[in-house]
């Protein structure tokens, strides 16, 4: 088995657990939040700052890297790990989420999904057995089939062909990632393995994708088809995508259910500081998301006391840390009126600190969230984190 | 005597020599090269990765901070080292230097420089007691008297007249410098002393600044007239403005001869790590240069095979480190088709691993230097360096 998942602790009041996943590049404490490292960097992140952080695991996107620097040039280096210089796991998506999100370029068929890149228009196909093949070039240490996410709100019939079409592509992804070794499943081209002696395929997992949108007879159908083709782990896909936040929380914790207990479960793209507590509560044990980096990007940090937005005038004589109750590098060194004298000045620097600062809280969630589990305090966090700051 | 100034070593074939420069920040180890910090950061590094790198010294450019966030915004926050988190030693211009390339927008009369802000167009003046004011505010340990730096190539004429010019805003600053305790002796306004009870005043040296151009006569001038005055160091102003290089290295030799060997001498704005040592070897102490830095974020690497173009497509499969002879935290970690792949696509982070390494490979070369000068060995460096990689 590429990957193993125990379960070290279950909460006796709500679903949540916290366990170890054990993957080719190391375990992996669960519940787990993972940066999203688009095109192989967490933006304005070292990868040491990402180790002292304590970042477990990256999440990194095929369709950026297929497209640049392109998978046979990573997968040339030693694979991604290699390549950008991360020795910890990593998540692959399929590449699925960004080209259906390419309207009007993205066009789905039964075979797969044609677009255009972003970059120089170029045309480019996208089949479940050619993300497998491309993922496994990257050499990630967990995989993901293509599926087709729908927007929100969306016709039952839309989504059931949805589930159907993404049942039939995980299929056809299972059996690519079982035939192959890997290299030369493709569709459009067929690579032998690679010369280079430093590139061990890592044996990664490959996980399937839950889709339905909010309706729960269609959540039941596509993760009853998933289980039968019996994937390593499972993600919950088609959520955080315009519907309400307690219909969110609702559908996870329905679907959670639906999954079997001793595999690990994905919640993509998910979210708040808020969300990862109350869908840890609801079984939920890996998270990705962009907010944290993104929003510290754009001046915004998550702290103890609720958003900052940096740029705020009332900060210009602040001389507190951006957090006073935050342990980390940032909030140890530097004030919030040099932070937003940074972002008004369009200092990188800014970002940087921002970006540092924002991982921070969502790991040191994580970590908190974690430690009650082993305790059996979860239920105290839960409530306290309810309660708000 | 806010600083003072031990010469450690004197090598016996060159006028180079080591030193030990005692600021109220701490000592710095001369001869030091200083990275640019203009706004009060060192664009895209943290402050704990410039301490990291053995960095003693900062420069920051007082007419971006006048601007934004404005020196009294800083002197309130307890001055500049404690506003941007920076415990070591700090100098600063006088403003003069940008205020004056603002062309059309600058203009220079008896009394000072009018100026409108590349911000925001406001209208502005800078007079050699405004710009003492100025960074006695900003609580710098080295701070510089305004002076006129005149283009290459310049008639006598406009040298000679820049020179007295400069001479009699030296007598100006060293005159407001003295009688002030740093505030209220600004021509604008006169700001009590702060409330701050952080705030200690650093007594900081001042420097004058040695102008004339490539004219000796005038620089000889312009040294005696300075060293008259007696200030505690002593600048190498308008060099490396476009004049050949051999002449940048003779008339740095010819100046530093003029002035006294127990004062510090600063070239500023100079220059590539071949300048450092040419210059050193021709008596010069301390260096700024924005070289490192800007270059860096343009994708160009010293290294000590030459100058590294990341962006070429060469670079696109080399899996080499960017230097493979240097030792920085870069160089060990990051490959060259890593860094490639992050300044073709963008990312914050080839800027940031760029800087690092190029700041590392300058003050490498500088503590290289001091080295050998202690060894007695810097006439062998010297000639290592000349014959190239």
């Amino acid at each position: 088995m590429p990957i193993q998942f125990e379960i070290v602790a279950q909460d006796k009041v709500t679903r949540a657990r916290a366990g170890l996943l054990h993957t080719p590049h190391g375990a992996v404490e669960t519940p787990v939040f993972m940066p999203v490292g688009t095109g192989g960097t967490v933006k304005g992140m070292r990868q040491e700052d990402l180790e002292t952080l304590g970042v477990q695991i990256l999440l990194a996107n095929t369709y950026h890297l297929y497209l640049r620097p392109g998978h046979e040039l990573i997968r040339d280096a030693g694979g991604l790990h290699r390549f950008m210089a991360w020795p910890r796991p990593i998540l692959t998506d399929s590449g699925g989420f960004q080209v259906m999100s390419l309207k009007p370029l993205g066009r789905v068929t039964e075979d797969g999904v044609w677009f255009r890149s972003h970059l120089d228009g170029s045309a480019h196909f996208l089949s479940p057995e050619r993300a497998v093949e491309i993922q496994l070039a990257l050499g990630a240490d967990i995989i993901m089939t293509l599926d087709e996410c729908v927007e929100y709100p969306a016709s039952r019939e839309t989504l059931h062909r949805a589930v159907s079409l993404t049942t039939r592509w995980a299929e056809r992804a299972k059996r690519a990632f079982a035939s192959g070794s890997g290299f030369g499943i493709g569709d459009l081209d067929s690579e032998p393995p690679t010369a280079n002696p430093e590139f061990r395929a890592p044996n990664p997992a490959l996980f399937g994708i839950v889709q339905g949108g909010t309706d729960k007879d269609l959540r039941r159908q596509s993760a009853e088809a998933l289980l039968d083709l019996d994937f390593e782990g499972y993600a919950l896909g088609g959520l955080s995508v315009g519907e309400p936040k307690s219909e969110m929380y609702d559908v996870a914790e329905f679907t959670a259910e639906l999954l079997p207990r001793e595999r690990p479960r994905y919640l993509m793209g998910v979210g708040t500081p808020e969300d990862l507590v109350e869908c840890v509560a609801r079984g939920i044990d890996l998270f990705d998301c962009v907010l944290p980096t993104r929003n510290a990007r754009n001046a915004c940090a998550f702290t103890s006391e609720g958003k900052v937005i940096l740029k705020n005038a009332r900060y210009a004589r602040d001389e507190r840390p951006l957090d006073p109750a935050c342990t980390c590098a940032v909030c140890r060194r530097y004030s919030r009126h040099y932070l937003r004298h940074l972002f008004v000045s369009g200092e990188m620097l800014g970002a940087i600190l921002a970006t540092h600062h924002n991982l921070h809280f969502y790991l040191d969630t994580m970590r908190k969230i974690r430690q009650s589990l082993l305790l059996g305090e979860f239920a105290e966090f839960h409530a306290r984190v309810r309660a708000g700051p």
